[in-house]
């Protein structure tokens, strides 16, 4: 047996004493008691990832992962598989929703290879971390094997590690992915399958019973792979593979991860099960429509900022809701207390 | 009797050729159908708002309205008036919520003093629309003369007429506001005066009980005040007579409403009372806290884009949501169809 795969140590976001400080600053800002709301906690939370009182976010990064998924053969996806090279291609062109979103809010924004089922020639914004041309069909055999899996988990720290900036979004592109997705959260969440499973890009009601029988089976094929690793590597893919590998490296230096969608948290209950701790850094930033994220996000005891009933994956609900994290530190960093400000505390703390 | 109210025409939105052609726009782009979900009923919108399918936003505004009210002698809020006042020069050195939020947005900002109850110097970002200091005492007489009230609604409407851009938002201040928008809220939506009624700025137990029995005094001493300028004249507030001018001016001329919470909110419902179709150029950004809110937004058959369970006013909702309407925008106007990126539709689409 090779060597076990080393993972990096995810360091504690709990600091009582930093905690009593942030909402002590918070509580003396020029508003009504915790009359931001969520922009409150989320304010906190982004101080206690930083370990700091005036969180800042720098050079926002968002990588898109890519793969082929084997399974796609069984006619699990409304789209065919040759989409999602299609779509990288529109990625680099500029042209696809997360390019739209990340431009205007000033997110790099990178495409990773890591195993579609075609060739590129060099882009700049490309990075050729291609582990196989699509994973294997897990029907027959384990969608990638324990080397490949590594291999996808190691780029994916490799490329985490280099990432400049604190905030990192994962997003993805890969036809077939909300069928590993929906296999991955139904095994190691322990949910009925039936409850993880939707649409995807658009299947009918036929094809949705289509794909939840050949899940079905998928799973019952794969009985024995309970680990997470195990899991991941049966049932997986290359993508999902890859963006477990970068979440837990970006979360062991501190990084805010701002999660997308169901894939992408997907990714990260793999992650938080391999390498606990790596959740602390999570920030929900949208309620995808796909069905499983329901179950996904009570495993994750998370709730989203955004729910826009979007279902495109890319890291588009993760983009979106990037501004709140940009107010919450803004409003931490900038607005005036009630002593800058010479404004009257409210009539019971006069009273006090 | 004096000239009756005279109001601007409200052009109406609805245009079903336009929402095909926006719709067939929206379904062309390289994703899967309606996988941009609310998104795309954002775009749909605005595009109908703006009679063209490829709405842009420019120069967005937002004034927020100050003013005091003669209520509060009565102990309905948790702050002293003087807050109001204090607030502004909040406002003026740019040390409040809404300052730091429309810097991160770039976002035009001026403060409205519709009747606070004090005096201030020169300042460039702040428009004297003083009617009055403070309203009167709704316990005792109505809270505006007709006089009053109309040349709030006059100011409101010459001071929408002149703003820059196509967006704008109404955001306010004024202690005791919410009282003035819990009775409105009562009398023209004929709801139960408790559901109406929350703890404002941070009332306790206490607190809350005194604010009801006094509201529904006023309720009582008002109860043949039945017409939408009748209930604003007697039971309503400033700032808010002057919101309710100024968007019904704005509405006139197509602006985008971007409605933050509560206080906002009751004005974009004597609004549409008072100019039937007004409604149509809102959009609701954000689901207060505030508990009347839910029944606001129930009269109005409005589903906010953001839930963040703030409940500060000022616009803060508002321009918190902004980025999605951006997005919105330029999703539509800048991303690639499937013929563009030459991408195969799906195996549904393909089999037709």
């Amino acid at each position: 047996m090779s060597q076990p795969l080393l993972l990096p140590t995810i360091p504690d976001c709990a600091d009582p004493a930093l905690t009593r400080q942030l909402q002590q600053v918070i509580d003396q800002k020029t508003k009504p008691l915790g009359a931001l709301g969520r922009l409150e906690t989320l304010a906190l939370q982004l101080g206690l990832i930083q370990g700091c009182a005036n969180p800042v976010i720098t050079q926002p990064q968002i990588r898109v992962f890519a793969a082929d998924h084997g399974l796609t053969r069984h006619g699990t996806s409304a789209y065919p598989s040759a989409v999602t090279a299609q779509m990288v291609h529109n990625f680099l062109q500029g042209g696809a929703a997360i390019n739209v979103f990340a431009r205007q809010h000033n997110i790099g924004l990178q495409v990773v290879d890591a195993g579609v089922d075609a060739e590129f020639t060099y882009h700049p914004a490309l990075l050729d971390c291609k582990v196989r041309r699509g994973s294997r069909d897990a029907l027959s055999e384990a969608a990638m094997t324990d080397a490949e899996c590594r291999e996808a988990l190691e780029q994916g720290m490799a490329l985490a590690e280099q990432l400049p900036g604190n905030l990192f979004i994962v997003g993805e592109m890969g036809i077939g992915n909300t069928s590993a997705a929906s296999l991955l959260l139904a095994r190691l969440g322990n949910i009925p399958l039936a409850g993880c499973v939707g649409r995807g890009t658009g299947l009918d009601d036929d094809g949705l019973r289509h794909k939840q029988q050949v899940l079905a089976q998928v799973l019952q094929r794969h009985h024995d792979a309970r680990t997470p690793l195990a899991a991941l590597t049966a049932l997986g893919g290359l993508e999902i593979a890859m963006m477990v590998g970068a979440l837990i490296q970006a979360a062991s230096q501190r990084r805010i991860l701002l999660m997308d969608g169901f894939i992408a948290g997907v990714a990260l209950l793999v992650a938080e099960q391999l390498a606990p701790g790596v959740r602390q850094y999570a920030v929900f930033a949208h309620h995808s429509a796909e069905p499983g994220h329901e179950h996904l996000l009570r495993l994750l005891n998370a709730e989203p900022l955004l729910n826009m009933k979007m279902r495109l994956g890319e890291g588009s609900g993760a983009v979106l809701a990037y501004p709140l994290l940009q107010s919450a530190c803004a409003f931490l960093n900038e607005m005036a207390s009630f002593t800058d400000a010479g404004i009257s505390e409210s009539n019971d703390d006069a009273a006090e």
